[in-house]
């Protein structure tokens, strides 16, 4: 975080803009919120102590004027944001003439990430990743905490793998649960949190399985990257699993130290894996 | 159902079992049921009204001595079998020795279907697919039931083929969920039910989604065919869904006639593709 300007947070669900809120605030950097509305959870807004305005996802033209009466250069946009439909995004005039260009069709599409990276640039601002604003959150490799994995979650995360890469490559999900070489379920769009108890409902006796988080391969790195924190290593202990492997550099790791500890408290591993 | 000698029916879970017994019975031909406990319906089955055998999974042996006491030459697997941990398998000597050669990686591995019906036939009893028993339960391609999908439902219904293409590829899942080009969700081994129930809940404003159901790519083509009924179309129907499109040949459509009523009645369409 070497630059002092002001950073515009747009904001989307989690926690994960309160964290970046805390990490301006521990350097001494100016930043201001742009919330959206049905997205970012105004209990983590509120408790972030900045300036803040909220927005829905279809005020793109209100939103630029807001970030730029804040004195913002730098953008980071964090937070999952579920994709709406075009009866809910209700465009004004400045989002309407952008999806005039990439077409409404873009609404399904992961590609919309970019062409939102691109239209914030387009006005100006500089785009920049959240590791570029927390510190050491991206995922590093190796093993993080917890038992190293044996034979069989080896194998488990191998396949993992191959599941979580081909539904990639179709720009669906990023998260696969697999327990003996069984996938138990996929993630689309209904969190992870959803996937993780559906597999615990799913699972089979014997050994438990593994959580494999990748980024899609093409996916526009400075937003949308997949997270842990520590309540997904308390969902997975919950649904039986293992451990978890994330993308080395794909994925981002939320709040580091309290990941491990959980991690060890509950026997799960973490472990960075670079497919 | 060309042969007069005793089918031998391995009967999985769901109704499927007791569409082949009427069949058989409205034929006057000779079947037997074997029926594998913790996955067939015991109410379908006693419903059959045919002579039944319960065996665990992993009881192959008394299986072979009970279908051979029967007098059983032609056999055909219907109906879905979660695939058990090796804890639940409790193998006896013949099933070991199945699992001695494939591997017991084999359980986690739709590989293990086409090593299953290898081994039934390496018994000597011949495999037949469903279709060649049911008369007219495959899939025909082109609109079955309700309204004509507009533009829009045919995109999502695109969409869904490749990424239902892309899940098959790694053998996950036959079934997709798209609504205005998002995908909703994906089945694991979590089931149709559970899927439509969950993305019915996660469903955005704005026109439907679609089902989408394909066959893997090689899947052995005697077993394990996806299939719908009338309460997949009941299901989809309360989840917001305007339709269902199936592979041409590649899916079983169980009481043609109920589900075509039942589609007219909730006013979704039931389509058949090539991809």
């Amino acid at each position: 975080m070497s630059e002092r300007s002001t950073l515009g947070i747009i904001a989307g669900g989690g926690m994960l803009p309160g964290l970046v809120a805390a990490a301006c605030r521990s350097e001494g950097r100016p930043a201001h919120l742009l919330a959206l509305s049905g997205h970012a959870d105004p209990a983590v807004i509120a408790a972030a102590g900045l300036p803040v305005d909220w927005i829905r996802l279809g005020e793109a033209g209100t939103g630029f004027a807001h970030l730029r009466r804040a004195g913002v250069a730098e953008v980071v946009m964090v937070g999952p944001v579920r994709r709406p439909s075009l009866a809910e995004l209700a465009p004004d005039w400045r989002t309407a003439r952008f999806f005039a260009r990439v077409g409404l069709k873009a609404l399904g599409d992961d590609g919309l990430l970019r062409a939102v990276v691109g239209e914030i640039e387009s006005e100006g601002f500089r785009v920049v990743g959240v590791d570029q604003v927390l510190e050491g959150c991206l995922a590093e490799a190796g093993r993080q905490a917890g038992p190293a994995p044996d034979e069989q979650a080896e194998a488990d995360i191998a396949r993992g793998v191959v599941v979580a890469r081909a539904l990639g490559a179709v720009d669906v999900g990023q998260s696969v649960v697999v327990q003996q070489g069984l996938v138990l379920g996929v993630e689309a769009i209904e969190g992870t949190d959803r996937l993780l108890a559906r597999c615990g409902e799913l699972a089979r006796a014997g050994v438990g399985g593994v959580l494999v988080k990748l980024k899609k391969p093409g996916q526009e790195r400075r937003v949308d990257l997949p997270a842990i924190g520590v309540r997904t290593v308390e969902a997975a202990a919950a649904a039986g699993l293992r451990g978890i492997a994330v993308e080395a550099g794909g994925a981002l790791v939320l709040g580091r130290a309290e990941v491990a500890a959980a991690a060890e408290r509950l026997g799960l591993f973490v472990v960075g894996i670079t497919p």
